[in-house]
């Protein structure tokens, strides 16, 4: 086993030209929808615009969209709409003309789910739907909530940490266990993390995410046995009640991952619909072939893939949610959320709304931005995939220059709509830790982590970041193989590194001091090299400059005087003799003197 | 030599994956103008917004418009206009987000030629220009005319002639010659279509497209040494008026090759410019190493490439088509006019009409649609590369369905703005035959030209294409090579097959019959199969139904009582005992009749 680093491998379906081709493809043919409505999120009462646009491979003669607004699938011919032909565009890659058509469907009070389906008859007499799904052959059933609340605002303005059951705390003075590998039990449990509810608060954060906890086989818990219970080893249903009031005492949200894409295939459900050829949960799976040939998570046969568009199957999932908000829990982040369709996500969003209307959910979507953004009146917000590519790359990788970084930044939060909250993040329990891709160098974590919060979006603390905990061995073996249990070692509470965690908790407090000051403008600033940074933030009550210095060579900044340093990652106290000059490999957060009127 | 027949080769540049790839990457990064004005054609005192796309590889502090309408080179700080950044897009592609900005210029009077040039301003304090040229690595100038009239009204009305003059008729009462190769001399003369003009009257078409006239070593003349004379091979500057004349009196128009793009390399200011280093012709020529290295059509030395951003190089060509309109010439079709810059093409048509207002300018640009699309506003129109390339797909090679051709031709249609012209052809001098691509079925060549002549833009026909002219061999070799000279035999005025000469004398008086219709609407019919295809035309005066059978069997078609024939290519009359049936390979164009009110 050597120590090397390995490159990220966040996009892997996206990865490459080959795959990005066939992507984009597979979207330029036939009729395609992907959930393209004008405006994206409906307005109570106002006409909303259904956009679809057909490739050259169908000859259509017309395209109709069915809805139904009374909580029954769309049929008949009653609520039925016509699309009209609109513009034509050219697509270089496909060689070809694409052209839009576009449907308007009527006002709808608020709080109606507007199911909806697309059908296009052809020269050939016969009909297609839009957006067929790979696996079946058949039509995506589509719906959306007429809802156009923004996100719930705590989520926001929160700072989450991302706790890994098994190993954040053993709890009740328990040693961690020693299993014979890293995906073994190493023993942590939820009254281990109600124990450390007060270093929560301590640090800062608002939210704790927590990695599954309902019956599993495995150390992650993506891969349930049932969605009612809490996995033994993890606790009891007790324990979580006791978690969540004791983290609603000191202020913090708790929220669960919620897995709505695949079961274990040891669920019960999922062993009578393959043992039993009449039982009602065979329609919750796709069969191609009964019982061996259904569809999975990525083809792996122990991760059976539900089939939301089975009414059954979401009632199934839409009873777990329901069930563990009325226990008291704040919001899901929603595991492969690009799973189940956007309808499933629309009338989730309609089922935990009215159990608590302040819940979040937060979907993890590893896809492009165009596809993220499309969530947005489904789900609250996302995780952000493309932030962390990109944070990595800079920091980590150095294969980006700092004008490139920053100006990705800029793009993409005037990419999503207002409302719609991406969640940053510089690691995860999916790849090598950030202090690995850094090679161990701290000042290089503190940097990045600097960056990712003076984003107005909420950050994300993966168990341990804060702490400098190491891993093992890079995610990547010698052979090939890929274990992300790297990242996963367990919670080093006697190797806490202090310094990295006070910066962290003076991060979280300068954060929550100037709550405006994120949401203001960003610029990029002259004397931005590709590997020195300086970016002005300003809103109307405030201003700093962030100056980040990647290289080996110290940089010189120039600040209005009375400029006052908040955050710094420097060896030395930039007091008052500070002569402005950025020492190689560090950061600093200044405020500058606004003028009152 | 065998006599397999090879796929096309048209769109070259673009042909495989790599190839587009390359191409929308290189047009993803940096500062890209495209020409992309909104309107696309300014209107006459009304502001006109520029648009540019910043890729992610640049950090832009701002970005500047600087314009002229006085006929200089923008310059200074009095007519500038500060760019405002629009919206982001995500590009999977790229992998990256791209920004689009905008800037107002001011309206100009009628008849102004605005010269622009946009010039970033990035973080480090560098500047860059938009749209960097490959070669030179300088930033295009762009020049638009405020000149909002459409095509003169007779180009898309005409159906064009395309004579390859070495190769239409020797005249006088002589022989063809008999040259040791295909690229040798056969003796065609500007005089021999003089005395053709009787036969092109009598066939119908109303506009002659010469092949290049000028002197020139080659037989096919794209390679002029003189742009002021003609080739003495053809006949004198008398012969070409007195062709004009005859043309003139007849109803047909005379148009011109000119090539702007490059010249001989035994062109006088080449020679000079390569041996004479204070030569001011060096200025008309991209030498990235004086004399050896210079930039050349597509690579070949022997075509030394024009640098359109000098204004003497300029002024030599706008002076040779001013001489040549001011001679009786009608137009001009442009060789490779995607090499010169949008804005030689705008000052051209500045200078051509104001000799010749009904002048016509027709661009040979093998690009994309959206490339294509770019020149509206510069050029009247432009020769239809994409309608050939799906034609012979259809017809000839089969690897089309007939749903996808009319689809992609009623978006095709759509796609460009009213009053820029594409000129239809199935064939030319750079390739085979369509009768050599159909395999010598003429039914095939006689069902591609009655869909051709049913779009609403006017057909081109490649000389001999209406007589059943024949090539000797494929254009690609055994070895791999290509000969285009293939399609350009001499020819047989002896060999005419009459059957459908009287085709396209019938086709183009149908053409004539029923102006309005073509410019109707079309419709895909149902009924319509991979090989048959069905299609209603119809404008608020007329309305005809073409059915085409590809296939091998015979199908049926539905008409309303009292429809009429207009044109087919069945082996018999469709009379009064027609049953509707269309034999296999044969076509059908009905008029319906049309109840007056």
């Amino acid at each position: 086993m050597t120590d090397r680093v390995t490159s990220d491998f966040i996009f892997g379906t996206l990865a490459t030209d080959d795959l990005r081709l066939e992507a984009l493809r597979g979207n330029r043919s036939g009729v395609v929808h992907d959930n393209v409505l004008i405006p994206a999120r409906p307005i109570p009462d106002q006409p909303t615009t259904v956009v679809v646009t057909v490739g050259q491979d169908v000859a259509v003669i017309d395209i109709v969209v069915r809805f139904s607004s009374n909580d029954t699938m769309p049929t008949g011919s009653r609520d039925v709409v016509a699309f009209q032909p609109d513009t034509v565009e050219w697509d270089t890659l496909v060689w070809a003309y694409s052209q839009r058509w576009t449907a308007t469907l009527p006002g709808f009070p608020r709080g109606t789910l507007v199911r909806y389906e697309i059908e296009a008859t052809l020269v050939d007499g016969s009909t297609v739907g839009a957006d067929l799904d790979r696996w079946t052959g058949q039509p995506t059933p589509f719906a959306v909530l007429v809802d156009d609340d923004p996100d719930p605002g705590w989520l926001a303005d929160s700072v989450i940490y991302n706790v890994f059951v098994d190993r954040f705390s053993p709890g009740d003075g328990r040693q961690w266990l020693s299993p014979d590998a890293l995906d073994g039990f190493y023993g942590g449990t939820i009254r281990g993390v109600t124990e450390k509810i007060p270093y929560l608060a301590d640090l800062g954060i608002d939210c704790v995410w927590l990695s599954p906890i309902f019956p599993s086989p495995s150390h992650h818990g993506y891969d349930a046995t049932d969605y009612l219970t809490i996995e033994p080893r993890l606790g009891t249903e007790a324990d979580l009640v006791e978690l969540i009031d004791t983290a609603h005492r000191a202020g913090i949200r708790v929220v669960l991952d919620f897995v709505a894409n695949h079961v274990s295939d040891r669920h019960p459900s999922f062993v009578s619909a393959t043992t039993d050829p009449d039982a009602p949960a065979r329609e919750w799976f796709s069969f191609r072939s009964w019982p061996d040939e259904y569809r999975s998570y990525f083809g792996l046969r122990f991760l059976p893939q539900i089939d939301t568009t089975n009414a059954a199957a979401r009632e199934f999932l839409f009873t777990a949610a329901e069930y563990w908000l009325r226990r008291g829990v704040d919001g899901f982040r929603l595991d492969h959320a690009h799973g189940p369709t956007h309808a499933f996500w629309a009338e989730f969003r309609a089922r935990t709304r009215a159990v608590r209307p302040d819940c979040v959910a937060l979907g993890e979507v590893v896809e492009t931005a165009a596809l993220q953004r499309s969530y947005a009146g489904r789900m609250d917000g996302m995780l952000d995939f493309l932030f962390l590519q990109q944070i990595r790359a800079f920091f980590a990788f150095e294969t980006e220059t700092a004008a490139a970084l920053e100006t990705f930044t800029q793009r993409h939060l005037a990419y999503f709509p207002p409302g719609f909250t991406l969640a940053t993040f510089i690691d995860n329990h999916d790849m090598n830790r950030f202090l690995w891709v850094a090679r161990g160098d701290v000042d290089i974590l503190k940097m990045a982590a600097l960056y990712q919060f003076t984003l107005p979006r909420p950050p994300i603390v993966y168990y341990g970041t804060e702490t400098g905990l190491k891993q093992w061995h890079d995610v990547e073996y010698d052979d090939g193989s890929r274990k992300s249990e790297e990242s996963r070692v367990p919670m080093d509470w006697d190797g806490i590194d202090t310094s990295l965690l006070a910066f962290y908790r003076d991060l979280i407090r300068v954060r929550r001091e100037h709550p405006g000051l994120w949401a203001g403008k960003r610029r990029i600033q002259p004397g931005t090299t590709d590997d020195f940074l300086v970016v002005a933030i300003f809103s109307e009550d405030a201003s700093a400059t962030l100056a980040i210095n990647r290289g080996s060579r110290p940089e010189r900044l120039r600040l209005p005087s009375g400029s006052n340093v908040l955050l710094h990652t420097m060896d030395n106290d930039p007091g008052a003799g500070w002569t402005e000059t950025i020492p190689a490999k560090s950061a600093v957060l200044v405020l500058h003197p606004v003028a009152r009127p």
